[in-house]
């Protein structure tokens, strides 16, 4: 089963949609999603970033696009009403999501317990579902994703126990993972989120996710 | 049969792909592509450039996935030298080309011979050849488009008479024309290329046009 890296920030619209659509795509050709948080911000301040300096039919334009990818996908997309969105403590939670399942004793949580490849292992139930239901809290229900009072919630929501989850997001080392997550994102070229890996192959975009698939099985 | 409005402009990698992906949708999708010439330089004058500063390593990835578009694609792509290039005498070719079309005898040359949309009538089978021929001269096989004796070849080479073309690119209506298409274009929202319409609903980017076939299949 191969694994796909996944990189993506909350704040990132077109992450958003590729959470939904990748594990999808992954679903149809025996693949898993590895749901890495990238710390956007941080990375941005490392990088630079790549100026999108928006003009006001180019911003139209995207908004626009946004609602009609969520009505044919049939997601109830919203534009959120607080945006950007400060998202380094949801991000901490994919990382606390992920240790929660490999700390219980509930196997069928763990889809890979090991990898060899060279990224964090974030194959987890907990992850993906806490990483979605973030999602549709701030793009579907316009809710403050900044608050972690609202994280509490959204990681109940997922199943986790939201004060051992409340503990994980507030420890250093989830707080120095996050960190050196978004490092390496950056040392393997990624610039920007949504951004994903077939093997070696980096994809940017979840307009990518389309072609990926083709690309994916052409090397099969 | 529905018609689809798609501006580009040659200097535009993506506008390059889109010139063989969407008349490919099209087809399969009982709808003619009109070739619409955008001259990305005086449009950004005018409208104020997206700003797309950027990062080496962004340039990096787009020109490797450029690669693997052409691969899969089956188009021998290939980062041309000139980079990037002066394009408005090749883009009034557009424009030249579908008026020999309509002045010439041979009805099989015109689609449609009068349009009641929005846009200019260019769905004309010698502008399609024509386009087609210089994306490839610049993209696939380096050449100056910029150099009006090579444009001359190109459209020799779709089947055009060389010297009325040169005559027609060279004329002051010609010149005007590409100027007003360009101008109607900001007013209907383009900011960049390759952009094309489905009615009335705007797209941007070759990544969109396997999206834009199922929105246009999902409104039949």
């Amino acid at each position: 089963m191969q694994i796909v890296d996944f990189y993506f920030d909350f704040s990132s619209t077109n992450s958003y949609f590729a959470a939904f659509f990748l594990p999808e795509m992954c679903a149809r050709n025996d693949a898993v999603v590895n749901w890495i948080p990238l710390h956007l911000g941080a990375l941005f301040r490392d990088t630079g970033f790549d100026v999108m300096a928006m003009t006001r039919r180019k911003a139209r334009y995207l908004w626009r696009d946004h609602a009609r990818q969520g009505q044919m996908a049939g997601l109830p997309f919203k534009r959120p009403s607080r945006f950007p969105i400060k998202t380094a403590d949801a991000l901490r939670g994919v990382l606390a999501a992920a240790r929660l399942d490999n700390e219980s004793r509930d196997s069928s949580l763990l889809i890979h317990a090991t990898r060899a490849g060279a990224e964090t292992n974030l194959v987890s139930r907990s992850a993906a579902a806490y990483s979605q239901a973030v999602m549709r809290a701030y793009w579907e229900r316009d809710e403050d994703i900044a608050d972690r009072g609202v994280l509490a919630r959204v990681a109940a929501s997922a199943g986790l126990d939201s004060a051992a989850f409340i503990r994980a997001i507030e420890s250093s080392e989830v707080r120095a993972e996050l960190t050196a997550i978004t490092a390496r994102a950056a040392e393997r070229g990624v610039f920007g989120a949504p951004t994903f890996f077939i093997g070696d192959d980096m994809f940017w975009g979840k307009d990518l996710i389309g072609f990926a698939e083709r690309w994916m099985r052409r090397t099969v």
